[in-house]
């Protein structure tokens, strides 16, 4: 393995409504939203709430039909865990060589400006896993 | 608020078979798991997986029915987050005194002997959230 992951990033929380998620974990546990953005390339709307070195991320369908099928079917939650790695093409090509499921073979332009790529849930036993570099 | 996360501590995920997952966390992403555990408190069955300072813990029911529930209902995947306290028994009195709603208003003793408690999700928009004191 060449590549090792540096951290949990974020988790990413699945919303209808950003502004009520965001002022529910602030009222409920005291984490603060920042870096709200309409994200263009992915039809979403995030923010991320700080904890530790990590944050939870807030994200909310702005035309994204994943995330729309995934609030309809299941509800608000738990959507997908983030790790940073060091270098995302590296890792993404060593992910495909060894024959990972990967829904994005090259990365995306995320939110804050990172790249960003999907693992598909099957390769990983139902759970949506994101590599970000910063 | 009195009380701050220090960090994420970990991401639950519940899979049926806690072996074949590990194999395959390590395989496709190179993560390694440590302190694999039956929790006889939980009825549950788990392992942890370093990512830096933070771990994704793999969970499968041994007769905890809330999990047999989750893996019928949903399959295999994410199922909660766990944020790292201080003083777990002052958070969760604080929590009360908010009107948050509480699964456990007392901690109970988890994986790796910390003291743990979870939030009701109905309080954190669809969310299972775990409070853990080292």
């Amino acid at each position: 393995m060449a590549f090792t992951f540096k951290k949990i990033d974020h988790v990413g929380v699945c919303v209808a409504d950003i502004d009520q998620a965001a002022e529910n974990y602030l009222s409920a546990l005291g984490l603060v939203a920042v870096d709200r953005e309409l994200v263009a390339s992915q039809k979403t709307d995030v923010c991320f709430l700080p904890v530790g070195n990590a944050s939870v991320e807030l994200i909310s369908p702005q035309g994204n039909e994943g995330l729309e099928k995934f609030l309809t079917k299941r509800g608000a939650g738990l959507h997908h865990v983030a790790f940073e790695v060091e270098d995302i093409v590296k890792a993404l090509a060593e992910l495909k060589e060894k024959g990972v499921a990967l829904i994005d073979e090259t990365p995306r332009i995320g939110a804050r400006g990172h790249k960003v790529a999907f693992i598909h849930p099957k390769a990983m036993g139902g759970v949506l896993v994101e590599l970000v570099e910063h």
